[in-house]
Parts: structure tokens; C-alpha cells; sequence
């Protein structure tokens, strides 16, 4: 895959994503993929809310996720991420949780999305959706 | 004031709810709070999904909490709810949160709201929340 | 599978766990999955706290979710838990999410944990959980 | 106040921190609070989760707010973050949150803090705390 596919987004851990273990409670990784999806299309010259506003919605249809290593409070992590597969009524997004400074992966994962109006309606993906990079 | 005035839900910690101190991350409280509302106003015979529903919204728009003992993952606390005032555009409720085997006092507060339609516009409280028994 | 192998917790869904799309936020079925298995432990004689008390810990290594109908504000759901597969050292719990009133599938999902101590070393799956029981 | 002494940490609102009203739930302006004053004291040359190493906590016991417009998904906000009051045992943070383009105020808050040791016994601020600059 061409490298500028991947976007990586920096985020520091906040004391509330923690839990009773001291470190990350597993669910936060799955909004920091949330985070990465929306820089993602930000970087591809769309946006998650104008999609909104126009009447689309990209729900979770499914989700998978492999943890690999802890992140804790105070520690720096990256998301990157990329789009798997587009076909004409859904897009699947994959990611990898890293810690900054070393890359050492934390986590990886990818959810599936299909494309519904405000009515939850099934439609075609929008065109600057359809339009975006992917690698398999 | 009269006991039947004030609504007890019980609740029990997640794991999701605690943080890297080992107890229930502070803003939980206030989410618990919600909690409290909520089924204060299913208990008084109104529903704040159904006040939704009419077009009426309730944002917080003032809260303040004292936290006096932490909770733990596991632990079965008890959420007190009542009105501490209701005025023609807004409501206040007040609550304290306690361990339920106990009694012991963890947190006491309120939170203020106003009353506003679809597009924010700040309107009169619903008669079905106007008729709600408070205490100052 | 017997029906006795199944603990079905029921659950009201905040405010706090919606999102701007009206429904549900995705990650929110994850943690209604750990109010599940805790309440399956408790149910067995087991109580996670416990184990913690004792120097074990279950953190999630995978899971897994596919998501049927989403849940709005107000709805009472059932969370379903099972154990799948218990292994030496890991274990794998299986849920449904479904409307209490109607038994309506909402959502299912698995989440597999290991066994570590709390320096993180994998160990032996303790007695209390290995001896309960399971379906594939 | 020199302006030094009041530190910016610039956020972009998640969908996962939006509710069902389509705006930001008022909870999650709390833990931006939280990133804030990690932000200020990182700035200041200290760090919480330095402090917590030493054996010293800084749990929350009391907290207000005030709201004064919503954010949505997207957004991006500024949290200004100041020390309003140290004292021996405790110490109080101050926020302002704001558009982060128009300078629009959102909300204000303070929180204020005891330090504790492990078993939660109240201890003297530690040194690098107490040495932060305020402004009452």
C-alpha cells in the first residue's frame, strides 16, 4: 500500500479512560478508532459531520478488536488508519493502536459500516466516501 | 419533607465506571445522577424520553457535587433523587448518592436545568414536571 | 445448552450512553457485555472483585461484535451470558443484547480474556472460574 | 493575571462524547477539565502521573459548573486551565472551555482537589504542586 493511505492521529490516554487495573479499560480503544476514522476522511478532504448534514450515517454494523499491550494515563498513543474494502452500501475501516515514541503496538482492529438516511434506511455510499483510497 | 418525595434507584459500579485510582472516576457520579433523575421522573408518572418526544428538553445548564467517600467495582450504590425547586423556565434536582447496605454518604449535589424546544428556545416547563412534588 | 448456563442481567439505557445519532454509541454494548459477565460470575458463586482480592485478573485480549438493531434512551435490554470456552489459561464469555419486553436481537458479541497476575504473567485460569460451566 | 500562568489545551470533539440532544453530554466538559489541568501541570514541569509514582493523589472533592452554549461532533474546543487557590492540603484548578476558533465561552468550572497518599490519608501538596503559579 502507498503510505499516504494510512493517517495517524496523536492522542495523549486521559486519566478518565482508565480503569481498577491501571491501565486503559479495553472500550476506549475502540472510540480512539472513532477518533482516527474521523481524521481519516477529515485528511481525505471529507468530514463525518457534513455527511451528517447532508443525511447520511455510517453506523457500526460490526467490529473486531486484538489487544496487545497496555496504554496508561499520561502515555502518548497513534492511531492509524485506513480504509479496507468499499463496496457500494458499506466501508470497512482497519487500525492499529501504537505507542508513539517506539510504534510498539498496542492494539488492532477494524468495524464495518453501512451507509443509512435519517429514516435508517440502507443507501449507496456518497460519492466523496466512494471516491477515498483503500488497500486490502 | 414527605419521604415519597424522594426516589431511590440502586445501581451496581462497572468495572468501566472505576479508574487507575482503584475507584469510581468523579464524573460517574454525575452520569449516576442522570440515572437518578430519570427514574424519578418514570416514578412520578412522567418520562423524560417522552417529554423528548413532545419537544421538550431539559439541558443541564448549572451542577455542583461534594464527594465525601470513593466507591468500588462491585459495589451496589443508591441514588436519592428529589426537586429542589421549580421555577417557570427551569428545574433543579438534588441528589446523594450512598452505599446501599449502609447508608453511608459518597456524594451529595444538584443540577440545574432549563427548559428549551428543538431549536433552544427557552420555554415553559411542561405542566406534567410543573406538578412534580419538590422540598427546598 | 441448559438454560441455567445462561444469566440474563437487565439494564436501563442512560442518556449518557446515546450518541447524536439518537441510538445508542457503539462501545456502550461492550460495556453492558462487562455488566453481563460480571453479573454471570456473581451468579455462580464467583464474584470478580473476589479474584482480584486473590492477584488474578481477566483482561480482554479479543472481542468481537455485530450489531442487528440499535437501542434508544429509556429501553429496558437484556444482556445474555454464557460462557463459551474456559482453556487453561484464558477464557471466552459469548453475549446477546436483547430488548427485555420483546427479546428483539440487538446485538451479539464474544470477548475472550487470559489470566494474568498483577505484574501481568499469564497464569492458570483459578479453580472458581474453571469449575464453571459452559456451552460452545 | 500574567497570561503565562492560564494554559490552552486544544481538543476536537468526539461522537462518542455527543448525546441524543446532537450536542456534547454535559459530563464529558468535566473530563476535559481533567486534560486541562494534566495539560497545565505538564506545562508547568511537573506531571500527574509523575506525582502518582511518588505515591501522591489528587482526588476530586468538590466540583461545579456552569453551561453556557453547547458543542457538537467535530468541534474544535480550547480548555484554559489555571490554579485559583493552593493551599497546604489542597489545591483548586479553574476552566474556561471555548470555541477554539471564536473565542465563544462554553462553559466554566472549577475543581477542587485533596492530596491523599496510597491508603488515602491527607497529605502536605508535594512541592512541585505547591510552587505551580496561581491567580485568585
Amino acid at each position: 500500500m502507498s503510505k499516504e493511505n494510512v493517517v495517524e492521529t496523536t492522542l495523549r490516554v486521559r486519566y478518565a479512560e482508565t480503569d481498577a487495573m491501571g491501565i486503559v479499560y479495553h472500550t476506549n480503544y475502540i472510540v480512539w478508532f472513532e477518533v482516527g476514522r474521523g481524521e481519516y476522511m477529515r485528511q481525505q478532504g471529507s468530514d463525518y459531520a457534513h455527511l451528517e448534514s447532508q443525511g447520511y450515517y455510517l453506523p457500526v454494523v460490526e467490529l473486531q478488536v486484538r489487544y496487545l499491550a497496555p496504554a496508561h494515563y499520561g502515555d502518548l498513543v497513534g492511531v492509524r488508519t485506513w480504509i479496507k474494502e468499499i463496496r457500494s452500501r458499506q466501508v470497512t475501516f482497519a487500525y492499529e493502536i501504537v505507542m508513539a515514541e517506539t510504534g510498539q503496538l498496542l492494539a488492532t482492529g477494524w468495524t464495518k459500516h453501512v451507509c443509512v438516511d435519517k429514516e435508517g434506511t440502507i443507501r449507496m455510499i456518497p460519492q466523496e466516501v466512494k471516491e477515498m483510497p483503500w488497500r486490502s
